[in-house]
């Protein structure tokens, strides 16, 4: 296993992390992802986590840091699919994720990029409540 | 790791393998799936192989019977994101995947099994050239 495979979906990728990370997959990983997002013109990022039992901070650290390059390129991140025991070991931990979207699984996150960009599209000077 | 992840996607499921199979969790993978499909009503399984550079006879086989017991459970099934190399070696092996449908990516993937489930929609009693 040398690279996580990102998956185009219409305007998004999805990332979908099965395995334990390590320094290597997650450089691979942001390369990767942040090639496709300029090649691929994409709007928006999934990471889905729901195989994952741990998250330590270098998972959180790898999310966040992606989340921040995804920004960058002009598109939106959204964690999707994290356990409750996650959840609660990450608070435990003092990673709260700031900065990072969560929504439940892979459609309320896909509904979630898509009403964002809907609402950016739909900008032009008019203020919205 | 204990179980391949499915994603839903609408009236679709998704499953990207990314690690080795074996027959544990392979069995998961089976009882996993067919259980989403009936519960959450699934009309199309995706299964996404773009991460693996090797598929041997017994990840074949676990394929070919996951389609074959959607199909019992009236939901479609295409694999997606084949290696070339992959495609050389299964044919060499003369495992040519019959029954099972392919597609290049997820999202060529979901729009054949939008079109078969739209046409299928849209039989009542109608030829379809």
């Amino acid at each position: 296993m040398e690279r996580i495979p990102i998956l185009r979906m219409g305007e998004f990728l999805l990332v979908t992390i099965q395995v334990d990370m390590h320094d290597q997959l997650a450089l691979t990983l942001q390369e990767d992802l942040t090639t496709m997002i300029q090649k691929k013109n994409a709007k928006g990022v999934l990471i889905d986590i729901s195989a994952l039992e741990i998250v330590d901070s270098f998972i959180g650290r790898m999310i966040a840091d992606i989340s921040a390059m995804s920004r960058l390129l002009d598109a939106r991140t959204v964690l999707v699919g994290m356990q409750p025991a996650v959840a609660i070991t990450l608070v435990e931990l003092g990673l709260s994720l700031s900065g990072v979207r969560t929504a439940l699984n892979v459609e309320r996150g896909m509904r979630l990029l898509r009403m964002d960009w809907d609402s950016w599209e739909g900008v032009d000077g008019r203020h919205r409540g």
